[in-house]
């Protein structure tokens, strides 16, 4: 294993972490908010020796395989965690470090947990970079040192995969670099676009930009204890849900929509069963809700909102889904599973995932009928490759069996079995919030040091999809 | 499809069914219940004339393969259920046909979940006959077919698979009708053996048959309201577990013990994990609960007695495991779907299958890490086919997904979606008892009817392994 790349890699990711807390300090000094200076000066400083001396000698060796991609992407992001945790400590705003990691593990993961019972307190920098996690973490750091460096020389590919959620990448391209641009303009140009229409809808530029940072990565940190319910505005509630359902769709088709490929987008299988989904939920449940909103627009507006919220494992909440009745519920948690699109900055299983999985089993019972009869897989019209649907299989049955690990390792602390089921899967999955005790505010802050470290490596397991996190701890030694 | 074929085999399953009816009459003589003449003369007589229609003209093609002999097998099953009911039904003891029928359903795929509040209360007739499913059941009725005719003239292979537990059935000898014949009498030789051990043990005759006949069945229904608490004696307590412990294991091991091939038993890794899974979680949970009791031997005892009955999918209890602490009562959850060994009478997933995919899941992370290198997954130190690694995977798959639609149609239903989780988890795994409203009496009579045939096709769905069930009720069409 190159282990002078994986630590050159680490250092070039530290920078960007690094180089970003500017942004907070900027913040806190337009708002007057003096202890900037130490709270992200003495971290980013900290962050950008550690870079310096990560990356001062370039590796003369410069080949990266899978091995090295993935676990300088694990090792990064378990890095980055550590210190961006580092200003909630010091400003004071969460003491406890344990807290504060698992706060920026929520964040980084766009899962949108907290173990804060009172998020309103909080200084208008460290608020910001807290929203600005999931916003880093959303497209991925990694991703962004590609769009940045100039690529010619590394085989990155095997890196871009590590980071990229979904069964597979496609190259937009063919050099990554140019691919992470891509993706990144489209990013910021849409969370732009979303901090614009926010404003206009009256939305103060601090709270949109905080909301925009929060849906692009689809996280779910908010400003507010009841986060977007808190503007009681319809309009607003309409425009992040309709974002966030933009932020849920795999980025290579905006770009194909930039080529005037539409062909492409409207063949797209994944994002057909994406939009279809959201349409039949929200059509269910609304109809389920209209007798307890006594309101027919209201009922679809609120199921469509939390049906994207959802779905796309953002985790904003405009309404209290623990008195929606159990259909509504039950519908919730599976689409929790489900997630997002392949390729964007939702969590979950991914709807592309799922649609394999789904076809495999249906090919399965051909199968037992019939054995000879050769049945393929399909998707877009075309077949899929064995390998593809080997690895979403095991993607599944790797998750449900970490999944069933992380539940019995919880059952140590004081929460009860079906919270501790919640716990996981909201967090395994990126959500941000649960059931029982941990409603839809998603307050963490009960469990024990151990559990807030299993569910640190539950969300981290979520968002880089599970085989870098594996791989960095344990498994590694039998190579 | 060889539609006389399946009607012909339908029609012999139902005359054992019809002969079987005997048995409660004779018991119903013996302790002065007249009443038996009606209540199972009547559907004795009903089903030996449906098989007697069904079987009066052979047919001239007697090709079965494995459509045939799954269509046959879930029909029967359904059938057999419709009918066994008959006699709760005309007695008045359960006189809701559907909760008759979930009592039947519950009672053939060993299950063991009642909707009965008071059991106690049930003639003696109707009490066996209601244990007696449990034996049928277990064993498989199509295996008593085999077992008596001889079907020297029939690939019956196919159709022993349908209805024969785990991933692949090895046949014992050349000849199906043998093989099921050994199989029979091993199976009588063990509940004779547990009948005799707990009348010493000071067990009434007629409790020792009923408790010996939901013992070799897995299933977990007792003639008391508090199953096997009510003799309050350690030593059947230790002598039910170990019974249960040992209907749980493949009965082809037994033949090789009979034929002195002891080294195919001691190698064979399934009941090597199987047993460690056992030692491992009694160990555990009897250390976490010594406090509780405030005696070593009886927390042991116990533990023991409720690891077995739960990874066998029993369903006795002794002890009311609601008062048990979270990680015991979480790691009695994951046995539930780990189950007991392929080709025994119990439930789950099985664990072969489950080791299958822990092995697949492992060689997927070497997968990842160098794709070129050729990994096998071994099983008894020989590389297993990958048809049945993909088999394996497959199940997990397709279990999940019936278990996921299963949730979300009883959320129609008044439960909470963690009683629905439950409810659903203890019929496909036919274990019996669940957590909430259904704790351990297992008690489902409060759900709606539409609830009790979604969790009798679940029982059914867990018993026979998902695709015959499958392909009777609508994938059949596409063929």
């Amino acid at each position: 294993m190159n282990y002078r790349m994986i630590v050159f890699i680490m250092g070039q990711i530290l920078r960007i972490v690094g180089l970003c807390m500017l942004l907070p300090i900027l913040v806190g000094f337009y708002y007057g908010e003096s202890h900037v200076i130490s709270t992200f000066g003495i971290p980013a400083l900290i962050t950008l020796a550690i870079s310096f001396a990560f990356t001062v000698k370039k590796p003369k060796n410069r080949s990266v395989y899978s091995m090295e991609g993935f676990i300088s992407v694990a090792a990064s992001w378990v890095a980055m965690s550590a210190i961006g945790a580092l200003p909630f400590v010091i400003s004071g705003e969460i003491p406890n470090y344990i807290n504060a990691l698992f706060e920026t593990v929520s964040g980084f993961t766009t899962t949108g947990s907290t173990i804060m019972t009172d998020v309103e307190g909080m200084s208008r920098s460290c608020m910001l970079w807290r929203a600005f996690t999931h916003w880093l973490g959303g497209m991925g750091v990694l991703m962004f040192v590609l769009a940045v460096m100039n690529s010619n020389d590394v085989r990155t590919m095997h890196m871009m995969r590590a980071e990229c959620a979904g069964p597979n990448v496609g190259r937009l391209v063919s050099k990554s670099s140019f691919s992470a641009r891509i993706l990144y303009v489209i990013y910021i140009a849409i969370t732009l676009l979303e901090i614009i229409v926010l404003v206009i809808l009256r939305m103060p530029l601090y709270d949109a930009v905080i909301h925009a940072f929060s849906s692009a990565g689809t996280g779910g940190f908010s400003l507010w204890n009841d986060s977007i319910a808190h503007y009681n505005s319809p309009a607003i509630e309409i425009a992040v849900a309709i974002f966030i359902l933009l932020f849920g769709v795999n980025f290579n088709l905006y770009y194909f929509m930039a080529l005037k490929k539409f062909s492409l987008v409207f063949k797209n299988e994944e994002l057909r069963t994406y939009l279809g989904v959201i349409a039949g939920a929200t059509g269910l449940i609304g109809i389920s809700l209209v007798g307890h909103y006594g309101s027919v627009a209201e009922s679809f507006r609120r199921t469509f909102f939390m049906v994207c919220s959802t779905i796309t494992s953002t985790g904003f909440a405009t309404t209290d889904t623990g008195e929606w009745n159990n259909f509504a519920q039950t519908l919730l948690v599976l689409l929790m599973f489900v997630g997002a699109c392949a390729g964007s900055t939702g969590g979950g299983m991914k709807v592309s995932r799922i649609l394999i999985i789904v076809k495999t089993g249906i090919r399965e019972l051909k199968y037992i009928v019939s054995p000879r009869a050769v049945a393929t897989v399909k998707m877009d019209g075309k077949p899929v490759e064995k390998d593809v649907i080997r690895g979403a299989s095991n993607y599944f049955i790797l998750f449900m069996l970490i999944y069933a690990s992380s539940v019995l390792l919880l059952s140590f602390d004081t929460f009860s079995i079906e919270e501790n089921i919640s716990a996981v899967t909201t967090c395994m999955n990126n959500i941000g919030f649960g059931l029982g005790r941990l409603d839809t505010s998603g307050n963490f802050s009960e469990f024990s040091v151990f559990s807030k470290l299993v569910l640190c490596f539950d969300m981290l397991i979520g968002r880089l999809e599970i085989y870098p996190l594996i791989l960095l701890f344990g498994i590694r030694r039998k190579y």
